[in-house]
């Protein structure tokens, strides 16, 4: 199937949307070749608040509009992508969109958890899709996992790391000691937090995804007005003590859960977590949702809660869902070999560092004449070790471990082909890797 | 979209198969309402080996088949489901699928890995989808996630435990210092590993897996004989306990990873891990996949690999695709809300235990004040605490901490009001959850 190309209504190119654009020129190739040529897309219009501003990702000047109704009716626009924020021009955007039948993907948790329900409505009314991967926990496929993975699962619970700022500060109040203020102003300085932090730090932000996959999950329309929240404003440096002393990590979390009467427990408040749970190890501005369902069983999802690049990377998804779904393309989904061969890296050719286990007969020189084939090739020693048995000290067949630097496993392998005939070595030499990861 | 019901032929009712046949008896109202009554499903047809076998999960008689030609071609299948494994009569049943236009859902990872080439080929001739996210991983949705969550991606690497009868017993030989051959055969006590674990613990089985991964990110077809694959038979205690002391774990590691010039390397061994590392952190048998992608940046995805639910909820997953494909649903994808309205737990009646901090004056008695108000709400108390200020002892205000059993948030919330009213208490309480999870 060969298709025209498809025009991108792109409403907002701020960071978000010029990460679209740049993915879209980078990926654009991959994206043909992955849908057999079915998607392919292009930015037609742009709707931006000044048309003369000096842009990082250059647009040509006729795609630039100040007028969002222009962007909306534009012929050349088939899908609309909302990326500035905010539930006034956005809202209308969206509706318009929806109302010409021209399916919207937008990044914005705060419009869909207040008027979410609005617009549903209208996507449905219109038969016209509307998708938000990027609305929640940036870079993280959680809403295509709710909404298609666990279709077929009846969702217990969601457990949410989804508010990177607030994590980050969180993380530098633990583990630099940092007061809350000076954690916070290191995020902004940092770019992780807004110059007006509020929807951040009072847990609104956190609130309105849970929202969303709570309205997933559960399938009902949710009044944030109903939903307790508390931010991490609250925390001191005293609550971050204890927590560590008592075992525990403090993290901003959202907790979804149904319970057994059917009745939806949603709230977002600071909470210590077991240090033990994976939970606690999500660091930084990471985000990490834990799924439990009832078929599934417990899962955890886990990446770059924002940021440019994690979050057009959610937009891009949802695009080809988008360019699929006017395409009516049937079937297959991406997933066939796109190519008819390409070149597997041989085993030799891989590198890491290694461990290698040798059976050895223990006499003096041993390591020496090891050690002398290991440097015959260039292969470093970072240890080497053969312990020593405490009931029989003088055994005459020991293990021995070496640690070795990082070589290809070619010149490894020949090395220990070598090193196996040398009348001190008793049987062939046993190699793992060591990941760098 | 009303529509009749959706028939599904059933190859293999074994452990997976009835799970499937369990989900959607438990759970098939939830996928009516969620996709908007598109998709009704029924096992029409099942392919048994015997009869008269008594069955842990009943189907009538009539559906009962041991002919896999004419559960292909029976008027009442519209789905064909795979999941008797091998490849050889696996092969000839999801090609006639595909042949006869019928959608095919399979969780044969061996058969995808050996001849996936000549079945996507079908896929494609016939322009009928096969689905296999029950392949890899169970309930963890990475095909998914590769096939459309990335699809504009290019995939850096992915890093994969993906066998979780080695990751159990290596999980068992580090925890409880058991040999291979004790921790192996506690996992087939428990169920774990298979009468035959060959293709686990030789490493074959996750190779599979990691070929079919590959084979999506880099869309070419990937000859297993080309792959270097190592199992874990050869662990002993001594790599274990020498992996331990230098900071390590030893996990069985899928290594997948596009290098500069193009060329995919492509690898399972026994690898040292670092601790600090999440891989590190995935026990028993669960399974984790690491991926690194151009745009989304480091991602996991965390969950069970296998058993009978979570196999059968990436295969309900694949079912309700096939099904929309067949409907040729436009535009939505079971994400509306389904309901009108739905119960939100009050907030109140939210239990957990509590971590609190109260400003107090600090005089003899503020403990006992607290604690007699908490006693009479039958608030148990874990622990009380407040610090001195080595620089002023005898400070007049200081921060006092409880740790309080599980109850109510609304009990607490009234409790803490009163005790807001105590003279001693100059602030209104700071309360964070202690999360169970």
């Amino acid at each position: 199937m060969k298709c025209s190309t498809l025009g991108i209504g792109l409403a907002g190119v701020g960071t978000v949307g010029s990460g679209v654009i740049l993915a879209l020129r980078r990926n654009g190739d991959l994206i043909r070749d992955r849908t057999g040529g079915a998607v392919d897309m292009q930015v037609t219009k742009a709707l931006v608040r000044d048309l003369s501003k000096p842009r990082a990702v250059a647009l040509p000047q006729e795609v630039l509009t100040t007028d969002w109704k222009e962007l909306v009716a534009d012929p050349s626009v088939d899908i609309v992508v909302e990326l500035i924020g905010g539930t006034t021009d956005a809202f209308e955007i969206v509706a318009a969109a929806l109302k010409a039948g021209k399916p919207v993907v937008t990044g914005n948790k705060a419009l869909l958890a207040e008027r979410g329900v609005e617009l549903f409505a209208l996507s449905k009314e219109h038969d016209t899709p509307i998708h938000f991967e990027a609305a929640v926990a940036g870079g993280i496929p959680i809403i295509k996992t709710v909404q298609e993975s666990f279709i077929g699962n009846r969702i217990h619970s969601m457990s949410g790391i989804i508010n990177g700022t607030s994590n980050y500060i969180l993380e530098r109040m633990t583990t630099a000691g940092l007061d809350f203020e000076t954690a916070l102003g290191e995020a902004q300085q940092l770019g992780y937090a807004e110059a007006d932090p509020a929807l951040d730090v009072n847990g609104w932000d956190a609130a309105h995804k849970a929202i969303l996959l709570a309205t997933l999950a559960y399938g009902f329309p949710i009044d944030p007005a109903m939903v307790h929240v508390a931010g991490i404003e609250q925390v001191r440096p005293i609550d971050i003590d204890f927590a560590t002393r008592l075992g525990y990590v403090v993290k901003l979390l959202a907790v979804v859960r149904e319970h057994p009467n059917g009745a939806v427990e949603l709230r977002v408040q600071p909470s210590f977590i077991p240090k033990s749970h994976i939970l606690a190890s999500v660091n930084g501005v990471f985000n990490a949702v834990a799924v439990h369902g009832d078929a599934a069983g417990e899962s955890l999802f886990y990446g770059r809660g924002a940021g440019q690049d994690p979050t057009a990377s959610s937009v891009v998804a949802d695009l080809v869902e988008a360019a699929r779904s006017l395409r009516q393309a049937t079937g297959h989904r991406g997933f066939l070999p796109y190519r008819e061969s390409g070149q597997l890296l041989p085993i030799e050719n891989t590198e890491t560092a290694s461990y290698v286990r040798f059976d050895v007969t223990d006499r003096p020189g041993v390591v020496a004449e090891i050690a002398t084939e290991l440097a015959k090739e260039g292969i470093g020693i970072s240890g080497t070790h053969s312990p020593v048995n405490p009931e029989s000290p003088d055994a005459d067949f020991v293990d021995m471990v070496f640690l070795l630097h990082t070589c290809s496993f070619g010149k490894l392998q020949a090395t220990l082909d070598r090193i196996e005939q040398l009348d001190c070595v008793n049987s062939s030499p046993v190699v793992f890797r060591i990941e760098k990861l």
